[in-house]
């Protein structure tokens, strides 16, 4: 039987303050759960709108961290799916294959655990995390990353190959997910096709790989930061614009659809701005033009048109996790990785331990860091 | 060679005043174009949308009427997709096989005569009405059925069965279509969906008609008129609701999300207002519902909400003529109606004449009309 573990972890224990670090128990996983060594957690921008206090969903003190990989520790009864060394990725979207929305076939938003992990605790209602005064930490997503050991649902998490080198694949577990998965599934991009996408970080240029592996035609970045243009084309990007930049009495919109001879195929927001959110959509060419929303809008926000866009046949969605179903689609994108095919190493900017993760969190704000992968045990070989 | 035929139509003089009856001609087709002779035409909102003066594309002196069947009269030069006598129902969404947007095979929206339809002219820019004094009137929706003869571009007609009552089929023009179409094609739905729908006019109903066929699940309509639910249950409606009356504090998205488990598979705007445009994409399903936007807003209205709903797996798109190519699919209408699959005379409730047009507007204000079919000939047999 699994005993409780100590181990070091960066608390959040006030919105805007620096995380604390601390030695914490993490309990032995009960039923249908597990826990996981977390050797790498990547720092990603939900993060950090969560410890700013702006997520309806974050609550003190709590562990933060989604975009980890490790190797599991244990298992509480009743898990099947993995066992113990299985290298896993964690999943901030489960997937349990029984819910409504799992046997959809139409959804990557499995509802199975949904109230719980908002709520920042296991499906049963209780932390497994504690303080050294005993006292209970929230969990976050369903994963806190941000711990040398956590637990989570035994949905999630999904086992891959254990030939993939878990300071790269730990990506997959949030922005490149998102984005290749946004391109390929949720607006399921084909040969050809025009796309724009707003915002150059982690997630867009993923959307600008996923849509250059399916063949697109011309994909167009759009960012503020001239500094994202070597990056974009890096990616696959076709045309760079720097939306302050335009030399036009034009909209952004008028502008694309002029520029593309009647709007895009498909565009993204991977901004959260909605104002872009609207250019965006009414970017979309008429008759067909999908645009996706991607990006997380500031508490309170609203997107508006006038409807007249949408009855001209242009369809505005969103995609969560790029609609991509973790233990079921998640190993594919680790092996395309492996063959090569898939970029991941190429967004790691920036490598950094858990007890420098205040400096992580500093250059993730300086805008020069794509993807900054905490060590969370530098002192041991892997 | 055709000649100027001389002949009665209802011309809108001065927006918000009732129409005036006056002698007109009707000139010649050019290439391209086709003369018919108009023996019916139904009443639609949208002729009372722009005859109030609220269309941005409304212009005056101009012939009004889009929901119209006759015979081809006369043909313009390079005219060989309809001869002299076909029977036609004439379409305000074109298809002329060839523009991008026809090709597309994405879109009913061709776009070949879009921009002098919209300025109310034929495709070479001119008129084919003048009134008595010489002077051209406006043409409207490509169609101007308010007229006994009207000139078209041969892209704007489709030869229908010789067997089918063009004093019913006319309807096909326009909203049995728009509301069959966006349940059958736009929204495509399937056996066991879950529907609803705002607005028990003849669209909404047509939605209604479309989603029974496709032998869908729960069809809810919602409309403010307690004595349209015997019309909704006729066609296929197995709820009815009148928001005002609802015994809740809930908002009508969040009651019809808890009657429904989860929200509708499928909701439709009928109505036009921008707010139940937004309670409908709020209704539909988390994960995959999509949302319906079929009717139109009063100009500079906006529709929003928070980009959340979206991110959520909730799809808003919108539906023209919905989504039927006229020329491609609109026959199969037809013969769905000859074989007794598709209620069309159901919609009728009224009969009138061009020379009463005004009682025919009268009973359409009145909110106890469907459709009101004006006979364009009462004096001859047909
Ligand atoms: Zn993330
Ligand atoms: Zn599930
Ligand atoms: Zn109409
Ligand atoms: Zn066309």
């Amino acid at each position: 039987m699994a005993q409780p573990i100590k181990c070091q972890a960066a608390v959040l224990r006030e919105f805007g303050k620096p995380l604390s670090l601390e030695t914490i128990t993490v309990d032995a996983p009960k039923s249908h759960e597990v826990r996981v060594k977390v050797l790498y957690t990547a720092l990603c921008h939900t993060d950090e709108y969560t410890a700013s206090g702006s997520d309806p969903e974050g609550f003190t003190p709590s562990v933060l961290g989604h975009e980890s990989a490790g190797i599991v520790e244990s298992i509480g009864p009743d898990v099947d799916s993995v066992k113990v060394g299985d290298r896993v990725i964690l999943l901030y979207t489960p997937e349990c294959k029984k819910c409504k929305y799992c046997l959809s076939g139409k959804t990557n938003l499995c509802q199975a655990i949904r109230a719980t992990q908002g709520k920042g605790v296991m499906p049963d209602g209780t932390s497994r995390f504690h303080d050294a005064e005993g006292k209970p930490l929230y969990h976050f997503m369903g994963v806190s990353g941000f711990s040398q050991y956590t637990v989570v649902a035994d949905i999630s998490l999904v086992a891959v190959d254990p030939k993939a080198d878990l300071d790269v694949v730990c990506l997959l577990g949030c922005g490149v997910t998102t984005g290749v998965g946004a391109a390929q599934i949720t607006a399921n991009v084909q040969k050809g096709d025009s796309v724009a996408v707003w915002g150059a970080g982690t997630v867009g240029l993923s959307v600008v790989q996923g849509a250059q592996l399916r063949d697109a035609g011309r994909i167009i970045v759009l960012d503020l930061d001239d500094s994202k243009e070597e990056w974009a084309r890096e990616f696959g990007a076709t045309d760079f614009i720097n939306p302050s930049k335009i030399d036009s009495n034009k909209s952004i919109s008028e502008y694309l659809v002029e520029l593309t001879d009647g709007g895009l195929d498909f565009t993204f927001d991977c901004t959260g701005n909605t104002k872009v959110m609207r250019q965006a959509l009414e970017s979309a060419h008429k008759g067909w033009g999908q645009s996706i929303i991607i990006g997380v809008a500031a508490s309170g926000q609203e997107i508006s048109t006038r409807p007249f866009q949408l009855v001209t046949g242009r369809v505005w969605k969103g995609s969560a996790f790029g609609g991509v179903k973790g233990r079921s689609q998640l190993p594919d994108y680790v092996e395309q990785y492996l063959n090569g095919k898939l970029k991941v190493k190429e967004y790691i900017t920036h490598h950094n331990t858990l007890a420098d993760i205040e400096k992580g969190r500093e250059v993730m704000h300086s805008g020069k860091c794509m993807r900054c992968v905490l060590d969370m045990w530098p002192e041991e070989k892997k």
